[in-house]
C-alpha cells in the first residue's frame, strides 16, 4: 500500500530535516571559507606563481602527508587524474581487469578505462556501503585461477590486476579483509579515498592502506581546492614516478625539454593549492562539525519509521562526508517521492549513483552478483551535509 | 673558428638584452595581475562556487568567444585536455595517425597518444616556425592514397585522420595552405593554438580556422588561469559534445547520475575562471606590450651579427608570446654558450623543444624529412618576453 505510506514518510523526512537545519534552503554540501583562504590567495597572486610550480603546492603536499600519515603525497588536478595515475603505477595495463564496486561515482570506472583496462563490478555490503569482502573472496575462489603469480579471470582469460575499494560517503570499507584478499589473490590494492579525507580505519587514515590511494578536493568534498586531487603512497619510487608522470615526464635539465615517457599535464596549479592549504587547516573542525551534524540527525530520525540513518562501521572514525538515509526495503519504491518532496521543500537531497554496470558505457563489462548494491541503490538518500549546518 | 666567435656572440646577446630589460634578473615569461583579479577571486570565494560550476566559467567562455570570434568556447583544465578532447571530437580513433609538427611542446603529441593514435611528425618552415605546407603537400602526394574518402598512409596502412598545426611562440602557421591541404586530402584540421591567444591570421583569430582549436592559459602563457585551456569551435553539436565529454558525460536529470559514454573530469574550476575573466580584460594591453617589446628588441638586435630576431609572418598579427632569436647556421654550435651566458647573467633564455621524434616515447613513430625542424631546433633561443618588460 505505498500510496498511503508514501506521503507520511516524505513528510516525516522533511520535518526531521527541518528540525536540524532550520527553515532556509539548504544545499547537499557547500564549502565554507573561514580561515586563511584570503591571505594565501593574495600571497599566491603577489608572488605571481599561480601555476605549475610554487610553494603552496609543496606545502599542501607536506601538510597532507602530515595529516594522513602517508609518507608521500603528489597533488594533482582532480581525483579522477589521481586514480588514473595510481592505476598506471599499480601496473594496470591494456586488457587487464580492475575490480571496483558497482556503487561508486563514475570516475572510478572511467579511470580504469583510461588505462585501456576493463572495470569488473563487484557487490557491496550494508555495514560499510563498500566492497563486501566475504562475498568477494568467494567470488574470486570460484571465478579465478592463479597463473605465474597472477590472478586470472577464468571467464574472460584476463588478468585481474587491481582491486579498488571506494570509501562510500566517507565511510571506510572493510580494509582488513580487503588487504587479505589482495594478498591472497595477488591483486594490487589501490584505494579510491576521494570521499574519505578525514576518515580512519582502526586509527589509520584511509588511502594509506593500499599500494597507492587517491583523494579528491572537488567543490563538494570536505575540503576543496576548486578542483584537485592527490595520490598517496608510502613507496618513494612510486611517489617519484607519480610526480614525474603528472608533470609531463620531463627530465631535470638546465634548459632542454627531455621527456622519457608519455606523461600527463595533471599537476595542481599553485593557486588551487593555496586554497587547499587554508582549507586543510580547518579540516579537523570541519570533520568535527560533520560528526556533530550526524548526531543531530540521529536524534531527529530516531522516531521516523521506515528509514534509518547510516552510521560509521565499527572500528572506524568517519568524516561523514555525505549523511545517508537508508530506506527500509518496503519503502524503496517511495524513494523518488521523498527526493521530490525534500527538493521541492528546498532541502537538497539525492539518491546514490546509478549502478555503473547499468550505464551504457559499462554494460558489457564483467559483473559479480550485485544483489546488495541493487538493493542499496534503490534505498539510499543523501541529505544536506555541509559542515556549516552543525 | 667558433672558439673565437662564440664569446663575442654571447656577450653581444647579453648586452642587447640588457639594453632592453635593464639590470635586474628577468624570467622568460611571468604573468602580471593588474586588473580585477582580486575582485573576482573575492566574489568567487564569497559565492562559495569555487569548483565545477559557477558564473565565472560561463562568463569566461562568453568573453573568450567574443574575443576570438569563435561561436562556441568550452573551458577546460588545461591545454592538453583541450587537445585530447578536440582530437576525439575530430574523429581520431585508436590506430589512426595524426600529423603534427616535430617542433612543438610534448603535449601536442601526448594528446594524440591519449586517443591511442600515433603522432606522425612533419617538417616546419623558417617563415612561420609552423608546418611547411608546400612540403607537406608533396609528402602527402608521395606517401598517401585516398580510399573511400580517407587518407591512408601507404607505408603503415593507417588512416591519417587529423592535421594539427601548432602556432609556434604565438606566430600563426600558414593556415590558408594548410586548410587547402586538409580539404584536398580529407584530413580534419585541428589547431593547437595553445601559444597564440591574441594572434590573428588575415584578421581572423588563430584557433578558429580548423574544425576545432585549442587554447592554453598555463602560467607561462599570455594570460593565465593558473592552469587552464579551452576548446574553440563554430559547430554547435561539437561544442555541446565537448562540454558533455569534459564534464563526465552526465545527462541532465533532477537527481540521477546517468552517464551515456566514457567521460572526463576536465572542467575548469570556477576559481580559475575568475582569474581568467580578470586576465582576459587585460589581454589587449598585454599583446600591445609584447608587440612593443618586440620593437625594442628589434632595435637592440639590429646590429648584432650572427643572429636575427624572428618577426611575425606576413598577413599575421602575432601576440609575440615568446620572443625568438634565430642564430645563423654557422652560429648554431654556439647556442649552448649563449644559453649559459645569458642564464648566468640572470637573463632567462631557453632553446626550442627537443624535436619530438628524438624523444624516447616517440622514436618509433612515423616522420617525414625534418631538415628545417632539425636546423631550427639547433638555432632557436627564446628570450625574456613578459609583457611587463615593455
Amino acid at each position: 500500500m505505498p500510496m498511503k505510506i508514501a506521503p507520511t514518510l516524505a513528510g516525516d523526512v522533511v520535518r526531521a530535516l527541518r528540525s536540524v537545519v532550520g527553515d532556509s534552503t539548504v544545499t547537499l554540501h557547500s564549502p565554507t571559507f573561514e580561515g586563511n583562504e584570503w591571505l594565501y590567495l593574495k600571497e599566491c597572486l603577489d608572488s605571481t606563481y599561480v601555476s605549475s610550480v610554487g610553494k603552496f603546492v609543496d606545502r599542501f603536499e607536506d601538510d597532507l602527508a602530515k595529516y594522513t600519515g602517508s609518507k608521500y603525497v603528489v597533488s594533482v588536478v582532480n581525483g579522477t587524474a589521481a586514480l588514473h595515475i595510481a592505476l598506471k603505477l599499480a601496473g594496470v595495463q591494456a586488457g587487464d581487469e580492475v575490480l571496483t564496486p558497482a556503487l561508486t561515482f563514475v570516475a572510478t570506472a572511467n579511470a580504469v578505462t583510461y588505462c585501456n583496462a576493463t572495470p569488473h563490478f563487484i557487490d557491496i555490503d550494508e555495514q560499510t556501503l563498500g566492497i563486501d569482502a566475504a562475498r568477494l573472496r568467494e567470488y574470486l575462489i570460484s571465478n579465478t585461477s592463479q597463473q605465474s603469480g597472477r590472478c586470472i579471470n577464468k571467464n574472460t582469460g584476463k588478468i585481474i590486476r587491481a582491486l579498488v575499494p571506494m570509501h562510500t560517503f566517507g565511510h571506510p570499507s572493510d580494509l582488513e579483509n580487503l588487504i587479505s584478499i589482495a594478498h591472497d589473490f595477488n591483486i594490487v590494492l589501490v584505494e579510491d579515498a576521494a570521499e574519505s579525507l578525514g576518515s580512519y580505519y582502526n586509527g589509520q587514515h584511509t588511502g594509506t592502506f593500499g599500494l597507492l590511494g587517491t583523494l579528491s578536493f572537488n567543490g563538494n568534498k570536505t575540503i576543496t581546492t576548486g578542483g584537485g586531487g592527490a595520490i598517496l603512497t608510502n613507496n618513494s619510487d612510486l611517489a617519484r614516478h607519480a610526480k614525474h608522470l603528472t608533470t609531463t615526464a620531463k627530465l631535470p635539465h638546465a634548459w632542454d625539454f627531455l621527456h622519457d615517457e608519455i606523461g600527463y599535464n595533471y599537476r595542481m596549479p599553485n593557486i588551487n593549492a593555496a586554497l587547499g592549504c587554508a582549507q586543510l587547516e580547518q579540516l579537523p573542525d570541519k570533520v568535527e562539525s560533520k560528526r556533530n551534524l550526524f548526531k543531530k540527525y540521529q536524534h531527529a530520525f530516531d522516531n521516523v519509521q521506515g528509514v534509518r540513518l547510516f552510521s560509521e562501521p565499527k572500528n572506524c572514525h568517519s568524516n561523514y562526508w555525505l549523511q545517508t538515509l537508508l530506506l527500509d526495503e518496503k519503502q524503496a519504491e517511495n524513494r523518488d517521492l521523498v527526493l521530490r518532496e525534500t527538493n521541492t521543500a528546498g532541502l537538497m537531497t539525492r539518491p546514490a549513483w546509478v549502478l555503473l554496470n547499468e550505464l551504457a558505457p559499462f554494460k558489457n563489462f564483467p559483473s559479480a552478483d550485485l544483489t546488495t548494491a541493487q538493493s542499496l541503490s534503490r534505498r539510499i538518500i543523501n541529505i544536506p551535509s555541509s559542515p556549516g549546518l552543525a
